[in-house]
């Protein structure tokens, strides 16, 4: 097991290395920007799906896909702005739930939280399922493998990053730079052929009989409908809080390389979007619910088939868009954390594995992220209205935090920074609003009913955490007065662990002790009491009846008994236990455990398992 | 929790309570007998959906089975007689494990245990399969909602049998007479209708399609196929061993009640299968797959419609087989006690809980059960192939270790039983080879496969308790000498409960004792350190650091440390732990928990948990 372990998640790595485990500029840029970019594989198909598919517009569809890009570009702008102030403002790493911890409150801290924590999730879930189809555009394989496919990618991404983030950069480096310039490639491609050579349309004979079909579409897009369109669109923006997030990950000096990082991001993310929806709306590529992406199609179109250049760009969407769901693998386990730190989560999020990541962050990641692949059947389409509500609620907090805190530090130039600031919390709130109404149907009413239960959980943990800590408070200079001991030796028939768990009770030497037996008959009780006689044992044995063979309830009266007899007694049960190895354990002691299980929700009364090593194994 | 149980389950029996729980004959029957007669529900259906559905022999299939039933009912005599003499010579209850135990040794009997384990599940399986087709030939709802209903049934069943057999008798004793009731009507009225008022064949148009179909069948019926056909029949004979693994639930005298209970049974078993068949022969019901069953078919065909008689028929047979099911409760359970009292299964089969039933064996009854329903959707023909091949495994066991008892006992007219059991064995081996070998490739390989699986299993649990009373067997005057005690008190942050645990340790007064926290970094070194002077702890605190932030490794070296140190040494291991409600104990003591499951697989090692109560909750 152990060698296992070292195989699939490497050496443990101790605290004093963490400080090189930092991220170059160049090796940050795809751990954390790999999320915002890939959204360029397929925010444009999704703007398209629902105004070809929803609405049915046809051709007509491409109309407002420029405006639509570039309204999403003009809002990434803004928030990139705006998270450059954050990443200067809070160098120890500032989210959302750390800017509106600091200058909102913990209500609204807890729902950026809750905001961004399901967003990572849906972040695997959503990119796993568009890498997933890319491989499908490439190699048209039956859409039922998709589930499949995606639950083996997500295993692997899990298992890679309970290696460690480090590995996972260096890992990772190379496929997104490869998936940018392989879009550059194609978007460098497409223009030249487009309005040098002047390529029209795809011809109806490269689209699939469904795509064609749509392609006919003539109804009228409502408003409804542009604006469900845009919210599809603003899915682009996911991702970006990513960096602001990471910035003690960054090599020093921090802030200044995370600020970098983040507006190199917000530029490649620009024009690859900007420049694929600029092909789209010359090439029109029309899709089906069963063909590939749209990207696919396109390069298959510009490059002249499927040859060495299509699968270099399908395969580079691929990798992209897993490498974004490992943004989710470095955030998720480090938000969950820094909340279960706060006291609102339980503290098992908290405690570091062996390879300074958070494993149990990373494993509930992937166990969530992994249902939703199946609910959802790994269709992306299906997947993205759920998206973008959290992401943008999480925009409004951070930067709505952001304002607050140029109001408290006044630093320089702090007027033309909360400016910004608001404007950034205005639109992107506004943006939250239009989201969760367009796709409240369909599905965007998850997040919207589970962000605020989340909350509610969380300040129920906390609450509890709050309490316990409060209850068992003690002031310098407590110390409670000795009890008395008196220690209850349960007992079976006679054997070496019996034996062994008496002299271990008599040698500590307790104020009373008691050996127990439960008899369920006379004949029971003759055969203890014989054995007793026979073996001289030097303590008294009590024989309990137990007219229901029951254990549980006997032993529990009889510790009621010595209760009402003793009020300053602190009772300790020995119970005699014996260890074989895991195979053959569950054969012995099953109701010890279940005893024991009542036992500790006993007040004043504590537990002793005396075990005996029995070296025997089955065959 | 504690009042739920007990509106399910009932009150508790006490041991005394058990004498009074005894089933006279008129409640024996229902109890036991149930199983047998309900195979007359589909026995018949079974052997012609051989004969039509598999060899696709139309009218014609109708030929052989009159002398298939009067061969199966030739067999039921045989057995039947047979189990007589295995119920006079064994009143405390002689089921084939315990025959063969007691004539032919260890594994022969764990064969027939193993077998008639495996044919208990299988009762439940095919009578609720069965029960529910029967409420789908009357209500005609859709074959989808088989499962789901198959285990609603099952679980309603787990809840009464977890209840107490007597209940169990009284509650079924009005269905079974009922059914049997409308079975005689049945046939009566068919006889009647055929013979006398010359009634023909079923006509086409009230037949479904398929049946149509299959009725036009002209193959040739192979020797193999009817062999298959009689495999199929054979499964009358299933439960006719009940009653002998029941003699003690019988009122006094025991042996001669449950023997004229199982004459009765024979006799029921017999004429009714044998009058169904009959009448099957006249009126042809044929039926496809999606089709009720031929009962169903014929008392609507008989009645002139679903009338009145019509849904008495349907609803006693649904209930019939819901108490063959019932059978497998009482025996499954009893069975598997019996067998763990000897060693060969775990002892939590031999537990028994408050209501004098074998609680453990239910529970896993019912889950395999369900299993076997989900795997074989539901479907009584694809569930018979696994039945026979177990029951007639036992009754050969059975009956061989009759023969074995005559000539060793040598009571009355020994020759003649010997004669009779020997004949038994002859041929109810025979049937067990011509079921396993037609019915292979079928699903009579799974039972083929299991049952020697499980002797295997039950000999490695066997050995593996042999060598375990081996190993801590002690002979009468040991008592080991005392050892030094060592107490390693773990601690965290300061708080209520770590100082009760440390004055817990200090007032036992043990020969060492030990503070030890683990310490992540200097930071916390440090922190802990101030807190002990604060509190002028009177015990030294060890503080281990941990480079790797794990619990486990640096305590159980600390614990190597003394054990090289001292080697007369027991070390107890303190832990505090906070105990709240089930609701919110999971937010407590994650690492402590892995810690102790460590802590049991060392040497020499006791843990002790020093519970602190905490009242607080989730509100």
């Amino acid at each position: 097991m152990a060698s296992i372990k070292k195989f699939l998640i490497g050496e443990a790595i101790s605290s004093e290395e963490e400080q090189h485990q930092r991220l170059s500029k160049k090796i940050a840029l795809p751990v954390f920007a790999s999320d915002a970019i890939s959204s360029t594989a397929y925010a444009t198909d999704e703007i398209l799906w629902v105004l070809v598919g929803g609405a049915g517009a046809g051709v007509a569809a491409f109309r407002p896909l420029l405006p639509i890009a570039i309204i999403v570009c003009v809002l990434l702008a803004i928030v990139v702005t705006s998270y450059r102030q954050t990443i200067m403002a809070y160098p120890s790493g500032g989210g959302a739930y750390i800017v509106s911890r600091e200058n909102l409150g913990a209500t609204p801290a807890l729902i950026a939280g809750s905001a961004l924590l399901t967003d990572y999730i849906l972040t695997v879930a959503v990119s796993v399922a568009g890498g997933v189809l890319a491989m499908r555009t490439a190699f048209g394989f039956s859409r039922s493998w998709a589930v499949p496919l995606c639950l083996i990618c997500v295993f692997v991404m899990t298992v890679m990053n309970l290696r460690g983030v480090k590995e996972s950069g260096a890992a990772f480096a190379g496929p997104t730079y490869f998936y940018i310039v392989m879009l550059l490639i194609l978007i460098g491609t497409g223009l030249y052929r487009i309005f040098v050579q002047h390529v029209g349309p795809i011809p109806d004979h490269i689209l699939s009989e469904e795509a064609v079909h749509l392609s006919h579409g003539t109804k009228y897009m409502s408003i409804f409908m542009l604006l469900r369109a845009f919210s599809s669109g603003a899915v682009a923006l996911s991702g970006v809080e990513a960096v602001s997030n990471g910035v003690p990950a960054f090599e020093k000096p921090e802030s200044k390389n995370a600020s970098i990082t983040l507006m190199w991001m917000g530029g490649i993310l620009g024009s690859c979007f900007l420049g694929v929806s600029i092909l789209a709306v010359h090439l029109k590529p029309f899709r089906g619910e069963a063909d590939g992406n749209g990207l696919g199609l396109m390069a298959e179109y510009l490059y002249n088939g499927k040859g060495v250049m299509f699968w270099a760009t399908m395969i580079g969407t691929f990798l992209i868009l897993i490498l974004a769901a490992n943004t989710a693998y470095a955030d998720f386990p480090r938000l969950a954390s820094i909340i279960a730190k706060d006291g609102f989560l339980p503290r098992q999020f908290f405690n570091r594995g062996t390879r300074l990541v958070f494993s149990n962050g990373v494993l509930f990641l992937a166990g969530v992220a992994c249902i939703l692949i199946v609910a959802f059947d790994g269709d992306i389409s299906k997947l993205i209205p759920l998206y973008a509500f959290g992401v943008f609620t999480g925009f409004t907090l951070s930067q709505s935090g952001m304002v607050v805190h140029h109001f408290k530090d006044k630093e320089k130039n702090w007027k033309v920074s909360a400016v910004i600031n608001a404007t950034g919390a205005f639109l992107t709130g506004l943006i939250a609003t239009i989201v969760v109404v367009s796709k409240f149907t369909e599905g965007a009413w998850i997040p919207a009913l589970l962000i605020p239960f989340m909350v509610f959980g969380f300040r129920a943990i906390g609450n509890h955490y709050e309490k316990g800590r409060q209850s068992t408070h003690v002031e310098p200079g407590y110390w409670p007065t000795r009890e008395t001991h008196t220690l209850v030796v349960l007992v079976g028939s006679i054997n070496l662990g019996v034996i062994r768990g008496l002299q271990y009770a008599r040698s500590l030497h307790p104020d009373r002790l008691y050996a127990v037996t439960v008899a369920t008959d006379d004949e029971d009780r003759k055969r203890i009491e014989q054995q007793w006689l026979e073996f001289n044992i030097p303590i008294d044995l009590e024989i309990l009846y137990s007219p229901y063979r029951e254990l549980r309830k006997p032993v529990m009266g009889f510790l009621d008994e010595l209760d009402a007899k003793y009020s300053d007694n602190i009772i300790t049960v020995v119970i005699p236990e014996f260890v074989t190895s895991w195979k053959t354990q569950w054969l012995h002691n099953g109701s010890a455990f279940a005893l024991k299980a009542s036992l500790l929700h006993r007040r004043h009364t504590a537990v002793v398992s005396v075990p005996t090593h029995m070296n025997i194994d089955i065959k």
